[in-house]
């Protein structure tokens, strides 16, 4: 709604529109009866001297999407949430902008990327930068403690853009996250389950998913008392093995040198001394871990979806509100053989396209109780599965269709505008897709021009001959036939031709 | 996506995340086997003087949706595209900010609502205000001088918030515009047949749609030679007549005082006086032209949509880009036939709800060469749709659904979560829409009373018997019936009953 039609204090026409107003199609029609004084006019009133020059761009590292990126964009979330529903996500939305304040603190140095708002009088605004920090607000707003919700929204940046890598300014995030106190590692094993059928029913390659816990063990380690440190390893292994079904023989002992680390962490004090000590149990970790874990890593997982699946101790990194499970998936160009014999060699990615992990302190930070509201999710990030699924597009050089027109109602004679538009009318009201060309007396060979230009299947072509008798000649545009139906009938062909 | 998930500089950990680690599930589950440890330790750690005091709110004159709110929203947004789809419309999408000087120049006075970003360096950005100034710069910087498309998208406006009349500062608009040289009226007619259409579509109550061309009329009158006027006049009434089919048995005059009027406007010079003898001329042709043509307007129109149909001269108001036909659809609280009997009152008007026009300078503002391509469109101002479906909904009691799930996986005995996952799974696979409770061992009364709250009709039980007899219990929640189905048929029964 141009919501200000009857408000503007005043009317006033820019200069630029009078200028423009004898060129145009609106004024046209007042002079239809005289044109040639309509020429004169506008030659007189042309103000080419009055142009501006204008910058033709969108910002930097956004785009505009054409109707052809529009009918990929709209496959791929139909499928992302598909896959949301399936799993039984409401959805929510949240503002575009939000508080200053609420962003603040929640992403360590990315905080410099946060697109800030000039300061107009009021509050003092940021674009927002992730959805998941808008999701704790409004969980801690409304007091929610559990909700699995789906978000789809654009997000925004200050990043360098890479765009023909589909890195870009402004992207949008598909997220999904279960929040809620539930027995442990239900909820995070749900959403790898929905990342790996999502990446599998896009078919855009090969991926890999890789896990870890590392944030959270180092977290525990830096804040508990030594006696606890064995307990958390085996006790982590133990979940491990449960939930993903791990068919090593026994559980092997915890890490070596994990003792002799964790020592150093003799109180809550001791937390300053994390990133060195961590970095060293990180490593040995490492060694223990991922060699054990991709041995013995198989199909067993209880969702049935082990096979991309691996437990990766470089992902130790996360953005500030992690605090437990971080998974990352990822294209890979290898093959799936190459990937089953990996043998600790990183796979030739192409890119990260999802990520995400546990927040359990995020919607506490919003709390003014501090009330603990445990968190898992993840992010899609599709601007990179846009650009896959653009550049297969172009590749196969099929034809995507951007309407959905069923029919074109046309005409081979003149003065039949008006019985077009009644039989458009008619067709619009059965819920049928129909078009009409807007022209008086269009040539019937632009009509089919048209349909075959916009992949329309069928052209009810109307006439003196036909009106007479109360049929319509629908010609399928593909087979060039043409059939004379009763009018009454026209609906029901069309829907029947068009499933 | 969590995209710079693995390009975070180094692990750091917010003091915020640590303190509350000890509380969190993540952390809970690592600790299951010493659960008292961990209470004693949570005491220990609780550290409520480090807590922030946050504001937790929106933005001013915005909001969240809740998932009922967004089933809401959704379903409007159905209707809308259906509309939007049946008649032959592409989508396109812009970014949500543009360059500062894209927006300047296009939006008069209310140049001062428009959020600026701030200057982090780099380019100057505002937040779009409409969508159609991106729309006309997306055709010129494309060079593109046809389409039909749609375009749903939230815009911004610093406005002065009337949240319960859903009044917002950041609100949707949805905007079908046709760009293209055509003879006259014909998409424009075909606009208002889709404003008709999506208004009554909607079923939120009775409403006007008010037309007239009288900036066009006035920028005509002001921009040319005398002997000019009545021409226009006349043509104009002409292009009434035709289009709408107007049944008054002979064309009145130009309307009285015309020519007093506009003989003041001798040159283009004048058109500084503009303001002061457009209101005389208005007054004017209001009287002479709302009573003709509101006696006579009738069912006749082309499209058929005349019965809620008005001329109206007070909408002689408009954003500066407007050069021709303006149109303005509100919700009337009359009945229908206090309607037919308006003579000449104003009916109780609940609001705007839609309004466009025809803007055929606009495009050229941003083509180098200043090409004109002439367009017509509308928005639809959905925010206040939604109050009223909202309201609608809290007035019938209706339970709205927040979720499309079909079946909740269950058991009444305990140690079957993995029996659940992979059964949910089976579903998940088959494209069934399925959930389980992220409990190891959840009570059947629970189970039920979540399929009760979430309107889920079936719950597949499964239990040890079952797994022997490979069966599973369905049971549907209306009827509390429960049938043994073989696990192999359960698709399809779930399928079945739930179309």
């Amino acid at each position: 709604m141009r919501r200000n039609l009857s408000l503007a204090p005043r009317f006033r026409l820019h200069p630029f529109v009078s200028s423009f107003l004898l060129q145009s199609d609106s004024l046209s029609l007042v002079y239809q009866q005289d044109e040639e004084k309509l020429a004169e006019l506008t030659s007189q009133l042309t103000t080419e001297d009055e142009k501006q020059k204008f910058v033709l761009k969108t910002p930097k590292g956004t785009r505009d999407y054409n109707p052809r990126q529009m009918a990929i964009r709209e496959k791929v979330f139909d499928t992302i949430v598909g896959s949301f529903k399936r799993h039984g996500a409401e959805t929510i939305d949240t503002p575009v902008f939000e508080l200053k304040e609420t962003l603040m603190g929640k992403y360590g140095e990315d905080s410099k990327l946060i697109y800030d708002l000039k300061d107009q009088g009021g509050e003092l605004l940021s674009l927002r930068y992730d959805l998941t920090v808008p999701f704790a607000r409004y969980l801690a707003m409304n007091k929610l403690t559990n909700i699995k919700r789906f978000h789809i929204a654009k997000v925004y940046r200050r990043d360098n853009p890479a765009m023909t890598r589909g890195r870009y300014r402004e992207f949008y995030q598909c997220d999904f996250d279960v929040a809620g106190q539930y027995d442990p590692m239900i909820p995070d094993a749900e959403c790898l389950t929905i990342i790996h059928e999502i990446l599998k029913d896009l078919q855009i390659g090969d991926f890999l998913i890789k896990v870890m816990w590392l944030a959270s063990l180092t977290c525990s380690l830096a804040l508990c008392p030594p006696p606890s440190v064995a307990l958390v390893l085996v006790c982590l292994w133990q979940t491990i093995k449960f939930k993903f079904s791990v068919t090593h023989p026994s559980p092997p002992p915890p890490p070596p040198h994990t003792h002799t680390h964790t020592h150093t962490h003799t109180s809550v004090a001791l937390k300053t001394q994390l990133p060195s000590s961590e970095k060293i149990v990180c490593n040995e970790w490492q060694l223990w871990s991922v060699r054990r874990l991709k041995i013995s890593f198989d199909r067993r997982l209880a969702f049935g979806i082990s096979s991309e699946i691996s437990f990766d101790m470089s992902l130790a990194r996360g953005l500030d509100y992690y605090t437990g499970v971080i998974y990352e998936a990822i294209l890979v160009q290898n093959s799936p053989e190459a990937l089953q014999n990996l043998q600790g060699e990183e796979p030739v990615t192409v890119g990260s396209v999802a990520g995400g992990g546990r927040y359990d302190g995020l919607v506490g930070m919003f709390d003014p109780k501090g009330r603990v509201v445990p968190c898992v999710g993840f992010s899609i990030g599709i601007e990179r599965i846009f650009s896959i699924m653009e550049q297969k597009a172009d590749a196969s050089n099929a034809k995507i269709r951007t309407t959905e027109t069923q029919v074109l109602v046309a005409s081979a004679q003149k003065k039949l505008l008006e019985e077009r538009m009644k039989l458009a009318s008619e067709l619009w009201n059965a819920g049928i897709k129909a078009e009409l060309m807007y022209k008086k007396n269009p040539k019937l060979l632009n009509q089919f021009q048209y349909c075959e230009e916009n992949g329309i299947p069928l052209v009810a072509i109307i006439g003196e001959q036909e009106i007479k008798d109360e049929v319509i000649k629908l010609r399928y545009v593909a087979t060039r036939e043409e059939v004379d139906i009763p009018r009454g009938n026209l609906v029901a062909e069309i829907k029947k031709r068009t499933v």
